[in-house]
């Protein structure tokens, strides 16, 4: 499985009066990231939703290197290091045009059913399957 | 009926690069001031969502006239001028704590079910008590 | 002058309870268009930045006709129907991929210079260029 | 010292297609807490940004152990557990109305001049009085 990094520009309102990307944007980020990470993957959310299935964040990490200013455009890689019955976990490193690493951040999820009860993702074989093609990738998602 | 207008302080993220706050971000201080204004009046959000109702937004008009900076405390008065069988709209007016108007907008609601089809407002008379009686208060809402 | 609509993904965090994309982040996509629009017609932000020279929103509309869920993608024609010595008009088209006009807006804005004073945008030749262009392309901006 | 925790409803756009609230938007709960300990402590924000101090994000966590609904009252405890020679933590707990601990968090942070270059806030003796006071004061902060 070879996947694109998910990227796009840096939107005005996302800055704040310090004149940098307001840090609780980069959450956001992550969270576009990770929908298009398990899209690309063959997963688009309607068949996700359409089989009742939710993944909601247990807890999110972020790691402010560098700042990102209104205008540029940046790349997140997002993998998926952990993958176990019922919970797994998505790391992500945002890129600069110019190839620095900017920002790092780890959210975990848990997999429910729409009443918000963990079910075990065995269950549902084809939503199992994609995530443990990525999860299997490691390293050589993006390459 | 006389109720007080909503105000609370311009929160940092509210910010953008230019230093003062987000045109977009007034449309949410106005469904702040328009949830409060209906709860002062005695409609909790949970009754009203109890009787399966929805009020989604038509329309929405702004006018800036001064910004708000990051500290500043900002009030605003929500006043009802039109309420008919399944539609009504509300003004706003968003003062400084100089007294001075900031900002003045309008927005144009209807009600529905929650299937978001239309619904005539009579039929659910404690929730028209309300809206009436603070469209009928017109301008002495607030005095 | 010939441009491509703006277009993107709705994001999740874009939408509220009622289970659609909040009507406040209509805003937001008409920035995103407007900055995509005048870069297109060879306006990077710097260089307008560069320049000293910005555009603050004075009033802004949004008719909300249909509505966006998440996972969508939405298309957005902006135009530029008045251009005046130091004020400008973009209204806006909102498109779903089903070719449904689900959104239209207008915003209005002047020119300023750093300190928000304002500026005759002709004496930013450049600028002026740019912005005029838009502006007699009319409607045939996307044809 | 003593003070008195941060509190206010939740808003309706705070809120995603799942019900609840935005995992994004505990960040800026976190960040409106911030502010106000700080202010009630003594130190309004202007007095900071007239010395040129700033107090950038470097790392952000967030554990989420159950979700807000919109219309609930949320209530934040704010501590400074860690206060440096130019670096600061500090850990948050949000408490629905029902006494329930629902989010926890941590942020760091570094004193910076408007420049973005790290300096020692013993420089900024007013300043560090009351950053040391709230450090100092530990889980007293809020009895």
């Amino acid at each position: 499985m070879r996947l694109t990094p998910y990227s796009r520009r840096v939107f005005y309102y996302e800055t704040d009066k310090m004149g940098i990307v307001h840090h609780s944007n980069y959450l956001r980020w992550f969270e576009e990231a990770r929908v298009d990470v398990i899209e690309q993957a063959g997963l688009p959310f309607e068949t996700v939703e359409a089989q009742g299935l939710m993944s909601p964040v247990l807890s999110a990490e972020c790691e402010y290197l560098l700042p990102f200013m209104f205008g540029e455009t940046f790349t997140v890689k997002a993998y998926i290091p952990d993958f176990g019955r019922s919970r797994f976990a998505v790391i992500y490193e945002v890129y600069g045009e110019d190839g620095s690493l900017r920002v790092k951040g780890r959210t975990t999820h848990c997999f429910t059913d729409m009443q918000m009860r963990p079910v075990r993702i065995k269950t549902y074989p084809d939503i199992y399957d994609v995530y443990k093609q990525i999860s299997d990738a490691g390293d050589l998602l993006y390459t």
